[in-house]
């Protein structure tokens, strides 16, 4: 090995250049926020790289750049939010943003250009051109055979399932197929252990997103066609009905002009924003409004935007931005700062900056389109996203004002945007899956709730949006709660379900408990934020030694303690499983043995959660609204009676950037068995964050 | 307009070449079929190309070549076998072959950077390279708006077609993105007229292949774990029960290894295949064998193929083939020429030369692939079926053996090739698009009939499928005949239904008018071979001029005088546009007034047929198949009263090449109101191939 291959170019992470100069706008080369050198110091001390970089081939090819890199038995996975799969191994993954990634093919919001294996290391390919990532999928000729035709085989498919499932799978390699392209630079992660590559993926990213404290309690986006008035009677009602929410989202009709955008507010249906605004806050709602990048000619940034938007191509008849000119993002900026954020509003939804490849009308920009900046549609689709929430975040950080907003597209390196991923894809078990790969890349995704079949549908739903980085119900197609009706038509006609207070009731119930779950959430946010542990986690990054963990897409882990295995619709049980170490099933508090598959049943109102036993869980006394400044009674729970291992709750003033000035602190719970519990503060910054109320020992029932 | 561009290279047909020196590789300089010169020169002549070719632009992009065509307001359509749309005008379409098109993205099986406009002329991109096409999708900016934000559009979506419905689809340019080249040669077609565009690209293709008489009967593939005996009994089965059949099928299990293949007799379940073969040939039975083109290393063909096969990437373990080398094609073809073309088989089915990019496990070859002959697995996926197609036709040709074959992929120029398009998909609205599609591009398309979820829904399937090129039935899922039992568990259980003999009689007398159907057939393959004229074709082929034709993707023209309006499973009417003239309802003998839309009903076992007015339909005497040089005993039927148009039957041995050195003539048929009906032989080589039983004056009922 070359001398400067076994030296890291930050902690554990090792970079190789393959092939000629690599292109100028890349992930890496574009991003703003900085890598953690610090954090990833911090981490285990790695002097070798975990394999052999040199043995990392590259060709260069008419089509681009191809880089082979070995691969041993070990399983892949990665590439972002692939909702259609989980296992990548064997597969072909292209990394392009779609906005309607129906098929398994690699395409999504959120396609990133990483994979991790279950040995220990992640790779991240620094392009943003379309790259085919083929998984140990195709390999060689071999030999011909000694004998031809004596051998037999008996042909027993009855159906395509059965001929194409039976494809060989047994390269022994990654290719990279990366168009257009004469060099690259490839980085490697090391662990030693997945979750640990994962880790340093993220903090080389800067590190996750911390949100504000507010951005963890309830999200609801109102209805399409409301205007003012009733965008506040909708307000009210909530906090009539006491549903927790604290977020309200206005979706397009907001605007003078959608599709494409005024970033303006209609003075017909919107025609006093400050008093709307001002009356929402005393609520304690917070306001996110809905956009998308492309420029109205009756937008106030038009004129500004023109010569710094692509010359040749039009969305919806707008400007197509070129983010990555600083002055573009500027422009941008300095809009929604004066006219949005510093009257209050503090979140936007970015919307349809994917791209449009499954459409039969293609909406988005095409690949050959030119930007101002040099960059190309293909080069922008990938980045669009991330440079336009960077934008917007740009606006928040000047103002010292935290956000989590959403946004439809990402791609590498986006784990610090406070921006949560979306799609109008809506299958359940695609929308679960969101949530377990997410923790593969650094990325956060919302299995939001729009339209529901059946009042099952809804809980189901609502179930598994609770346990998810952010909880939204986006019912920007109907305006009653989706809770009082679910059927669209007779939502629409005004007419509620029969029994909805009882419904009502039991989702006031549910996001309730959402809210007493936040300060360890908010927890599992520092730990994303200043470690890189993602919230959400597949179990094979936590249990990647236990091949049981492989190929479970349906489960997940939520912060360090916390196993999550959502109920679909239409189930009444399903397999879980429960890996190494002991569990209590929060519901009816069994313990269970891990390394075991339990079948588990569930009523409509139960999910099957699971608490790590001998481990303590903290929950609040449930608001409404986080508000400002939150003080949370807590009970803290103790599952277990042994080695109880101590928890951190994270403080700080949870609305602005101060914590990373050092303005932040930690909570430390400890219970003893003989002694009881105790709290440590560590420079918690406010103090007072936490009271803790009591401790209760959950009385365990053992079981198998 | 420079001078070298208003003379074209060949009769109507135009070649503008554009930035530097094109691949080696495309459809032109791969072509072994060449242009038919001579017929070209017997359309109407035309003196300047359709619009002013100087306007054409190409740009060099680092992606590629970018090359722009004015648009006006007509609409564009073709594309290839595009299952998934009709009218392209406002779409992205990418020339991808691909196994499973599933969406509205361009690609298909059989793919085609060819379009024709409904002013009349047609234009093709002479590239293997995934190119894509915007269809007049994308516009540039406009100037700022006088008075911004003053304008307010209320927003009133409340669901997501609605948002992307709206996409404004007003540029005036088709925009080619073709990748990795440097220079491209783009060939225009004139009309005057839609369809003449469409004949003037299929003569430059090489005219339309002219399949062999029993092509057209019915088509039978056998079930995949039958062994010799069941594939007899079947045969003789389907005698017994006089169910027509022209063709029987064998899958995967004759071949001792498949998948890859070892193109060798499996000696356990096809012990004795000389013998087999005589006898099916004894009861006038074709024989058509499956495979695909990946070469197991236990082929007896694998050691010779090895150089000239990809050395980097093998498919199902098996070698791909460089079918661009005359060498390839060469030991292919002997091997097949020597086995089977020799013994008595007359028909191939080229499976899985497409490839799979929709698919979780990409079992074909990937885009990166090598080949010997310098083609890369980009260009080699475009061309892959055609050249396939071409290695087994040429093996034919060699014996003087006529074939109609089916190969599941295709590109620009195969029309000559007498291979039949198919499909894994299988939404019948989707079947039938792609018979009215295929007329496009010179493309045959079957819509195979294969599981059935009801009687319905197998009668609704059949009457399509005998309305199409090749009337097929892919039973290889299960062995009874699925009018037996059409449910995949039953019919495996041997279970019959209850009334299959009734059903039976009725799939019986829906083959026996294909048989019956089949010179009017023949005469329009010898149209499409002659003055490619495609046999089925869209509405707007014929009567570009009638707006109300150009979003009709479910009825279509077969042959001179015939429009068929399928219905669909589920349906028990549908509407139907009659286009000028008029027309006469087969069913009913309703005679219909042209240029509207009627409601029509048709009870389960009826299908929607019409007969121009005026015109004469030949029908035969029903056949259990073809067999050797046929008598067809034909009763003429005159539809109409007024000045009948005399219609031609081809005639020519039905069987070898001879056609090709003049060994053919036409009957022509005409009928006098007084005189009643007459033929007069037009060099009928061989004579006696129809015999004129009777004439029939349709009784017609007047209608609306």
């Amino acid at each position: 090995m070359k001398a400067n291959l076994l030296k890291p170019v930050l902690p554990g992470v090792w970079k190789v250049h393959l092939g000629q100069t690599p292109e100028a706008f890349t992930p890496v080369n574009l991003r703003v926020v900085p890598a953690q050198e610090e954090r990833l110091g911090e981490m285990p001390l790695l002097s070798n790289p975990p394999f052999d970089l040199t043995a990392i081939r590259a060709t260069k090819q008419k089509r681009g750049l191809l880089v082979e890199l070995a691969l041993g038995r070990e399983e892949v996975y990665g590439f972002g939010l692939q909702l259609k799969s989980f296992r990548q191994s064997g597969k072909k993954k292209m990394i392009r943003v779609n906005s309607d990634p129906i098929s398994d093919t690699g395409d999504s919001h959120a396609p990133v250009p990483f994979y991790v294996t279950s040995s220990g290391y992640g790779v991240l390919v620094d392009t943003s051109r379309y790259a085919n990532f083929y998984v140990g999928a195709h390999q060689a000729p071999e030999a011909p055979a000694v004998n031809p035709v004596t051998s037999t085989v008996a042909f027993s498919a009855t159906g395509t399932d059965a001929l194409y499932g039976s494809s060989a799978r047994t390269a022994r390699s990654v290719v990279v197929d990366i168009p257009h392209v004469e060099g690259v630079d490839v980085y490697i992660f090391g662990g030693p252990t997945m979750l640990e590559a994962v880790r340093r993926y993220i903090l080389f990213s800067g590190g996750g997103a911390l949100p504000p404290l507010w951005g963890l309690g309830i999200w609801y986006r109102t209805f399409g066609k409301f205007n003012q008035e009733q965008v506040m009677a909708l307000a009210r009602q909530l906090r009539e009905a006491r549903i927790p929410c604290d977020v309200l989202g206005l979706e397009p009709g907001w605007q003078s002009h959608a599709y494409s955008c005024s970033y303006h507010w209609n003075p017909e249906a919107f025609a006093t924003p400050a008093s709307m605004i001002s009356e929402l806050r005393d609520l304690d709602f917070e306001i996110n409004l809905w956009e998308h990048a492309f420029v109205h000619p009756s937008s106030p940034v038009y004129r500004d935007m023109l010569p710094l938007a692509s010359p040749s191509v039009a969305v919806w008849n707008g400007l197509i931005p070129d983010f990555s000119l600083p002055q573009a993002r500027e422009i941008f900026a300095r809009h929604h700062e004066k006219e949005f954020i510093n009257k209050g509003i503090t979140g936007f939804k970015l919307d349809e900056c994917d791209n449009s490849d499954f459409i039969s009308y293609p909406w988005s920009f095409p690949e050959y389109t030119d930007f101002p900046g040099g960059m190309d549609g293909e080069q922008m689709h990938s980045l669009f996203g991330t440079l336009y929430a960077q934008t917007i975040w740009d606006a928040f950080r000047k103002n010292n004002v935290r956000t989590l907003s959403q946004v439809r597209a990402g791609h590498a390196l986006s784990a610090p945007l406070p921006f949560v991923l979306y799609s109008d894809l809506y299958d359940q078990t695609d929308f679960l899956r969101g949530v377990v790969n997410s923790g593969f890349c650094g990325q956060l995704w919302s299995p939001e709730v729009r339209q529901c079949e059946s009042v099952e549908d809804l809980v189901r739903r609502l179930q598994m949006v609770v346990f998810s980085p952010q909880a939204l119900i986006n019912a920007w197609m109907v305006p009653l709660t989706p809770w009082r009706q679910f059927d669209y038509t007779k939502n629409h006609a005004g007419e509620l379900l029969a029994d909805w207070q009882e419904i009502e009731a039991k989702v006031r119930e549910l996001f309730e408990f959402r809210m007493q779950l936040i300060p360890y959430l908010y927890s599992a946010f520092a730990d994303y934020h200043f470690s890189g542990i993602p919230v959400c986690r597949p179990l094979v990054l936590d249990y990647s030694q236990d091949s049981e963990t492989f190929n479970i897409d349906n489960q997940f882990m939520l912060g360090r303690n916390l196993m999550v295995a959502p109920m679909l619709t239409g189930q009444k049980s399903r397999r879980i499983y429960l890996p190494e170490g002991e569990w209590v099933s929060y519901a009816d508090k069994k313990h269970f043995k891990g390394r075991q598959w339990i079948e588990m049943e569930a009523d409509l109102y139960t999910i099957p959660l699971f608490v790590k036993y001998n481990t303590l869980l903290p929950l609040a006394a449930p608001m409404q609204a986080i508000g400002n400044d939150p003080k949370f009674l807590l009970t803290v729970k103790v599952f277990g009676s042994g080695d109880i291992a101590p928890f951190r709750l994270f403080a700080d003033d949870g609305a602005t950037y101060s914590y990373e000035k050092g303005h932040y602190g930690w909570v430390e719970l400890s219970w003893d068995t003989q002694q009881g519990g105790s709290s440590k503060n560590k420079k918690t910054v406010p103090t007072g964050r936490y009271d803790i109320k009591n401790w209760e020992v959950v009385p365990i029932v053992s079981s198998v």
